[in-house]
């Protein structure tokens, strides 16, 4: 996704016909979904929602990968493995994480710090094969450990805040 | 995804100061993950791509729309029944649309047609309520709907040129 | 569930020492959950909380056999796909089948069939292997589609019914 | 889960009709389909396979509740979330715990220790309510918090043995 583009004004795009950025964006901001929350404030940060989104990403490239994986002559077993456990563990995170009623802050950080760790576990795996889909997962789960870091270090700063 | 976006007091921007755009998504797109699959091709088409990143994201927003319907304060008990369908339906739609390995076409026309039928449902209700999550959980169904839609179509043209 | 079971040697268990009917399964009754719905009756049938009920095991057998294919040293890349579609859709298929609020029966009657089809199609590559999992897993699916097509029947029954 | 009884032919049994029993449950073991696995043993343990199913049900225990709280005329919007928040971490639970290929024991305890958690968060809430899905799934939840901290305890052990 990630492009630096701007989707009103888009003026003379001509040409352009019907293209990604022209599509369906304009509802598919995780974002902005849950700042649209009744609950919204509390232990909410702008980090959680990336974090979120990030998750989202993984657990569905990760699925992918696994799946590509598989199509691979080469032994792929223990990608495989490890894709479908971090799709699965991306998954719960972000579905747990985008909740706002009536926080339960205590397993939204327990669920980060899971999909940190399924994340790096299938990088570490990911990142030793040549193969462009591995090497896009490896990159996904390095990015989305980092912003599952990130939102636990803003709600652990609130944690700190209010005591 | 929709930005012209800035977080945190962008401002200028020069040396663009991490945002939204840096961060992370190189390695979110559906569509190239699946292009680097070994055994693209055959019945694969740009608009199931769409068809997958729009059931993921339709998925997140129905998720998070069931958590922000449950929190108001009248009933919206059907909404949130079926916001939580509709985020089942469309997992597991993204799922396995996304997958290339010994195409199962068969089943992913099925499931594209049962998300088309869960975004509708869905949408229906939510278009019924005033809430901001509501309307854009309708919206994200409505083009999660057109999306299948049109993937479908291309998959079902696939099968008339191949005969 | 609850059954005359004895695990292996279970031997003297006099005092009925940690066995598995004492363990966890009063709470296991899927259909006993659903009947203690308040919306319980209109279009419920206890062939849906049997399908309910085969659904929740066939998506957990076809993740566990995804997962042993992928250990086999043969090429299994057909079965690991089609068993880990088969689980996304029954997993879809159970929770979407087990909510009473407000029913949503169309959308229940299309899972069902998706179901079936996915189980089909599951049993009929599975049933070609001799490891003990794709066998189980065979049968599993054999099951789960004949209890989703009961529960098909006793739903459209009722349309008539009530026609 | 395998109970001894005959399906086909059951004979006398009049008036028992087509009962639970007697129905699809031959394929219905976790613990003997992992038994199946090639890559069997290691660190598998019976108390894992106990802790697979026990959070496969509460899943969908907890969907089941989830769904019946919406349907209450009290407010339940904390144990609809509760609810919603220990289904999503059961799944993914289950489903990385059943898998035996490359073993990924860390995440595995990982998991299981969030399960742990969710599931304690959820019974805390249910157990406030007198609805008898809620006092269901608050069992529930007690027991399979109790499988997963004996499936715990057995990796540990292993792994100083090993040490």
């Amino acid at each position: 996704m990630g492009r630096p583009f701007s989707r009103v004004n888009s003026g003379t795009r001509i040409g352009l016909a019907r293209s990604f950025e022209e599509k369906g964006d304009e509802a598919m901001s995780i974002e902005k979904m849950i700042s649209e929350h009744l609950d919204v404030g509390g232990d909410y940060s702008p980090a959680l929602g990336l974090a979120v989104r990030h998750a989202m990403y993984c657990a569905a490239i990760c699925n992918s990968c696994a799946d590509a994986c598989s199509a691979e002559d080469m032994d792929m077993r223990r990608c495989i493995r490890l894709c479908m456990d971090c799709a699965d563990v991306c998954t719960a995170t972000y579905r747990v994480a985008a909740r706002r009623t009536d926080h339960n802050r205590q397993l939204i950080r327990t669920m980060l710090a899971a999909c940190i760790e399924a994340c790096e576990i299938c990088e570490a795996e990911c990142a030793k094969h040549d193969h462009a889909h591995c090497r896009r997962c490896a990159q996904m789960c390095r990015e989305c450990a980092r912003e599952c870091r990130e939102a636990l270090v803003a709600l652990n700063a609130q944690v700190h805040e209010e005591a």
